[in-house]
């Protein structure tokens, strides 16, 4: 809801405006044009605010960045070293123009034939900015920043593994708050509140996927009511103040378990996830991350019901690059996190899944999120 | 955070899409491809999830309508009558090309030479529509889709009454927030637990503004105390379960106004909001009530300190066509819903904001927000 402004040393936030743009250069791009977003926290510290009205940082490959914000928005950035990181200020107010000043700022250089629009950038303002400098092809700024945003920084793996932590204490008070008798949106509920007492500044999304919901990878919550005997699939997280996320399945069991299958099915799942992580280290490729966790829930007979790709990255966004699946041969370097979140999916029935948020090591791996693995079973 | 359905009768659905079809046609488009977002919620009643894994409405300006989705999203379409609306539903799984699809859906008709993308489609998709449809030139659906969703409906009307209700419920507890002492993020808390309480599903934007902070229209809170003597500007917001949006603002002094210029000023601004307000009827235009709110706080002298234009369209989107603002001659016909806020803004010492929801009726205006204009004094 707000300009959320992230104190940082500004010569982090100098290093990281002068590496995008040396990765522009080299990728033959005349400027990135980064709207408000995870990308322009990443490199100024503010998100700014994303809606009709354009805020835009204008990064040439070669010469001096500006930042092109509505008057009304510029007290937002009042925290961020602007002037000291080098970035001009252009502001306007209602029916000037914003798309033409962010393409004079990045024609000053001469006539743009390739930029890089933020991804989260809307139509609302690609298309006005196409418009506005028709000789110039866009592309994701996404494939530039990958680069940067993918490999995190010491403060930055401390913010993940503070968020992390955050959310294990959560998962750590499930029974407070998954009870048969209770509907998932009454249990989702008591989990958002906690997800704030519990140090994070946002819910971002709060999955209780009780009985057969549980077989819905994405279910969010219902008002199913939980009975005894249900499996109950809990994938929870959101941002901490450092603007960093966390994102943390765990699966439960509501009393014992009703249906007979459980308890072995649930054993190939737990043995796959840990499989997947411990081929996490430097060299591996995010595919074979993916593969890891997928052969032995194969060789069990459940590859048809391991619907979804094995992880994502994390960080100032909760889904960002790399993500953890077939066709992806990026190798894996110290510093790269992501999920590890394998699921078996029996339609109408049940489902679980296990994630954990892990950081790539010198020489291995570290996981985040630190709660047993097991099946929990709750009291009813 | 979640899939949000509106539970809507089909047939207003049906009619929502054979119009929004007619236009794009009349607008000699091709089709429109609509992604998660507010054109989607009110085309389908169902929001989807906007993220890195495409799912987009495909409607032919002529023939079958089409919903490509991941495998994982179509449980959030269950509550949606999309056989019933003719709407086949693609989906697809983590690996396949869903711009492909999108692109080969939309050419069933014939090699399309103009589509429109909904406004906020990031670039993370329209990008990727391009290169899969190189022939065929991407405009903005907001042109067509704002013909329709500028003119509510009797439901939409009622939604909005309901959300200025539950906004006025929170004014009118303001007594219990706002004290001298407190921080603003403080009120601003507590308020957001009002506006939930109150009836909103989320709070949309909390904005406390005191003393200084005030001039400053888009402050959100900050760790400034308010003193005795504060005024101050709050204007706060959010969606109802229909998903209709409530934004009102009221000023506040906490106490008696310390500052000798606050009553005198507070009057212009009262008449020139009452001014805008009573000048809404039928075949006025966005520009003539902009005039209406400008023309006094000008001719007192504080033209300069009216910063923003005087208001936006309100519905799905908390900021939507029309903008109330020079240069829009969009006349005003009866189902319009804006906002009229004009604010005086004196740099560095206070500022003020009265905003209210109106809606265009047969006659004249209806108010749906209706707490008392004066400056409000409250205990200190």
């Amino acid at each position: 809801m707000a300009t959320v402004s992230i104190k940082q040393d500004p010569s982090v936030l100098a290093a990281r405006l002068t590496k995008a743009a040396e990765t522009a250069a080299a990728a033959k791009l005349d400027a990135l044009l980064i709207s408000p977003g995870s990308d322009l926290r990443y490199l100024l510290g503010a998100g700014g605010e994303s809606h009709e009205r354009l805020t835009c940082l204008v990064l040439p490959a070669d010469g001096r960045p500006a930042l092109v914000v509505p008057k009304l928005e510029e007290p937002g950035f009042a925290d961020i070293p602007l002037a000291e990181l080098g970035i001009e200020v252009v502001t306007w107010v209602d029916g000037q123009d914003p798309h033409a000043m962010v393409a004079d700022l990045a024609g000053r250089g001469g006539a743009p034939s390739r930029l890089a629009v933020a991804d989260v950038m809307p139509a609302l303002h690609t298309i006005p900015l196409r418009a506005a400098l028709p000789g110039a092809e866009q592309v994701l700024a996404g494939t530039v920043l990958r680069e940067l945003r993918m490999r995190k920084d010491a403060a930055e793996i401390e913010a993940l593994r503070k968020a992390g932590a955050a959310i294990d204490r959560v998962h750590a008070r499930m029974a407070e708050f998954l009870k048969a008798g209770r509907t998932e949106a009454e249990v989702g509920a008591d989990i958002s509140a906690a997800i704030i007492e519990e140090g994070h500044t946002e819910v971002a999304f709060v999955i209780v996927g009780s009985g057969p919901n549980g077989a819905s990878p994405h279910h969010d919550v219902s008002d199913r009511v939980i009975e005894r005997g249900d499996v109950v699939v809990i994938d929870i997280g959101g941002p901490i103040a450092e603007g960093y996320n966390s994102d943390c399945t765990r699966t439960y069991s509501v009393g014992e378990p009703a249906q007979a299958d459980v308890r072995e099915t649930y054993a190939v799942l737990e043995a796959a996830q840990r499989a997947a992580v411990e081929a996490v280290r430097p060299g591996a490729t995010a595919e074979s991350i993916d593969a890891a966790a997928r052969e032995p829930i194969a060789a069990a007979g459940f590859g048809e019901y391991f619907v979804h790709r094995t992880g994502h990255g994390i960080g100032l966004d909760v889904h960002e690059e790399p993500y953890i699946v077939a066709g992806n041969a990026t190798p894996l370097e110290p510093g790269i996190a992501f999920s590890v979140e394998p699921g078996i999916y029996l339609p109408g029935r049940w489902g679980a899944r296990i994630e954990d948020i892990v950081i790539v090591t010198e020489d291995g791996v570290e996981s985040v999120n630190n709660q047993p693995h097991e099946l929990v079973v709750l009291p009813a």
